[in-house]
């Protein structure tokens, strides 16, 4: 049966039904409970960062001298900031190092862009009877939800195998100034896990020098920065550089976060900015908090400078073999049917896996009925609305190899049965 | 020279101006570097919490099973909860155990009280055209900061030695609907360090039921529940139990925080509240985390639970002598004067020190040009404005005991010299 389901025959496709409906209904009786939902990182790559628990050993003083057990200091230790640096490759003093969850640092960011603005003059999102956010698709579910959240409109841009559609993209913010902003995750991006072009970081750092609206800001999710597979590793084009370069880095935002890096739970956040964006954040964030713990700054900074890539390879080393089971499964089981198409990423935590349009829905309820958890169906889309409803965000890091090879095996077998069956509807 | 101070004859008072001039510009020789403005734990105290990084030890499993180092659980770990339970003195289920700063969880609470609201209902502050909240005063110049930057106005009230003035809350709550709640800092109020009677407790416990707003609510800020300075402990009536009795849990919201019972920046915070309330943060927390630092939570539960008290006692012993120094320069230098009044805290981080009217700026600019910081003028009223400019809020904690006496002697011979002035211009 090597070929393309599009060219069997309705026998074909009624033998080959009832086959995968027997093996469907076989795999009902294992009462399996897997979950392939989240980027979760799995309970070995956690192991990699136990030694976080005894690197304080008494000595709770920064670099400088600072007691980080006692209040204050809004932006951060020092050296917490040199490895919010390290990961985003930019300059420590453009750095605020945070709490334990970059959701959050985003969560305040697009709040602080509302309303007072982020540059201590007139400007504020707020001002405009409309906001919309540029939205690249297949996204970030939880950038979606904290966008709707906070009553900003989101428009989607396609994604490319070079980042999201440079073009449509400088269409929409020239022609129209509600648009205040863009969601980027520019390295082994959420769920497609393409690395954005140089052309592509280029042409975003560049916006706002041709947005129609004055308070453009690209909030840029480097949530994947060094969650590299292969090594050397895969480069981004530098967006601080390219926004120097164009007179724009007021209006360039970088996140980071160690979460995928030491405890998903309980790591460090980043912000990185110009000093004038900086500047106004500090002040806002001294209105809800007297500062982030240092204690775990303290602890991330002592544990990973100096040894993040080996850390990193470290967590490759476990990672690389969940990745390379699900393309072996979506390869040897859906190639050759032609029946989907997905995403090989070199890094991060998803494969993006495309179906024949209209079947992500019902292949996710056929797998959670026999006990596999997908990622629910247009998580992807802003509002949960995949138009095509043919996006499936698969997650294999938190399953163990055996777990991932059992769910891999139902979840091809759902989308061949899926497949043979709107064949055979369509014919 | 036994005698007040209005007795003095202006010859008197001009020897003991001569007098007091000479030693304040002896002082100013000094080249003094002294600092009471903030309730910073001193070392000493930090000191006591270090044993909170041995207690993981390599076991990240809380006692439900849960991995903390992974994401997930907003709601904070059991264990976590039962140490906010055990300090608020709520149920366990009534308590959300957050991230290290309880500031962050009142700014949340009330900008989800805005908007969408405590109660997923049509009810939201944000409906409101005006919105105000009472501010008891003095009081702590953190709640005023983030409630002006969320642009709700405040209404003083009078402090009272048995809390905010009830008489005085009750009518304005009734016939006015725009005010939605009320700031409280029950036990050792900041910062005048008193104990709301069981009258005041019950009494703001029904607010909700008076108010002529259908959406008001109580943030109580119980900041110092644990932080008794004699034992056994003084104690606070039950604002949990009192809202229970009077059907208007749904209108009360707690805060604590063991910031100032182990590290001060890498504490851990709580948020008590009903269910139906807790539900409805819950939903809004997930819109900005994937939830808070679970291995500290885990430490400091680990480290805390079955030994409050205990570690409070050890706290005490060493918070006691700093204020009972404070008391004993004030009694001694100010009282036969009788040109200042003074609290007395059984408990809590500050004495507050009453001036006579329109004194509390000029003497904390002339500590300042001596080389004693003070908290800032009017910090204790909201936007900086104390009517009188007669409060000085003194925090001792966070210098040592040779420090503190020399500061106090700094602060009370400004206090005696700016008085003999005023009293000079006056005659």
């Amino acid at each position: 049966m090597s070929k393309p389901l599009s060219q069997y025959s309705v026998e074909n496709l009624q033998t080959l039904e009832a086959e995968l409906a027997r093996e469907y209904s076989h795999v009902g009786g294992n009462r399996l409970s897997l979950d392939l939902s989240r980027g979760k990182p799995g309970a070995d790559q956690l192991d990699l960062s136990n030694g976080l628990d005894a690197v304080i050993d008494g000595n709770y003083f920064a670099e400088d001298g600072t007691d980080v057990r006692n209040y204050g200091n809004l932006r951060g230790i020092t050296e917490a900031r040199q490895l919010g640096a390290d990961i985003l490759k930019v300059p420590a003093a453009n750095v605020i190092a945070g709490g334990n969850s970059s959701l959050s640092l985003m969560h305040f960011v697009v709040s602080t862009a509302l309303h007072p603005g982020l540059w201590g003059d007139h400007r504020a999102w707020r001002n405009s009877p409309t906001v919309k956010v540029l939205t690249p698709v297949p996204g970030y579910d939880r950038h979606f939800a904290l966008t709707a959240a906070l009553g900003i409109e989101m428009v989607n841009v396609d994604m490319t195998p070079q980042g999201p559609d440079l073009e449509q993209i400088q269409a929409l913010v020239t022609e129209d100034p509600s648009i205040k902003g863009i969601w980027c995750v520019p390295k082994y991006s959420n769920p497609t896990g393409c690395i954005y072009s140089q052309g592509v970081v280029e042409g975003i750092a560049g916006l706002s020098n041709l947005a129609a609206a004055d308070d453009f800001v690209v909030l840029w999710d480097n949530a994947y920065a060094v969650h590299d597979l292969y090594f050397p590793a895969e480069s981004l084009a530098s967006v601080f550089l390219s926004a120097q370069e164009q007179n724009t880095a007021d209006h360039v935002v970088q996140f980071g976060s160690t979460s995928k890096i030491t405890f998903a739970g309980g790591g460090i956040g980043f912000i990185a900015a110009s000093e004038l964006v900086l500047a106004q954040l500090e002040k806002q964030l001294g209105l809800m908090t007297i500062g982030s713990d240092k204690v775990n700054q303290l602890r991330h900074a002592r544990f990973l400078n100096g040894r993040l890539e080996e850390h990193m390879q470290a967590q490759a080393t476990l990672l690389r073999p969940k990745f390379e089971l699900v393309l072996k499964y979506l390869q040897s089981e859906l190639a050759e049917l032609d029946i989907a198409s997905w995403t090989s990423p070199k890094g991060g935590y998803f494969v993006s896996l495309d179906l024949q349009p209209g079947l992500a829905q019902q292949v996710i309820a056929m797998a959670k009925a026999v006990g596999l958890t997908l990622t629910h169906a247009g998580a992807t889309f802003p509002h949960g609305e995949d138009p095509r409803d043919n996006n499936i965000r698969i997650a294999p890091t938190f399953a163990d190899l055996e777990e991932l090879e059992v769910a891999m095996q139902v979840l091809t077998l759902c989308v061949k049965l899926a497949s043979v069956r709107n064949r055979l509807n369509g014919t």
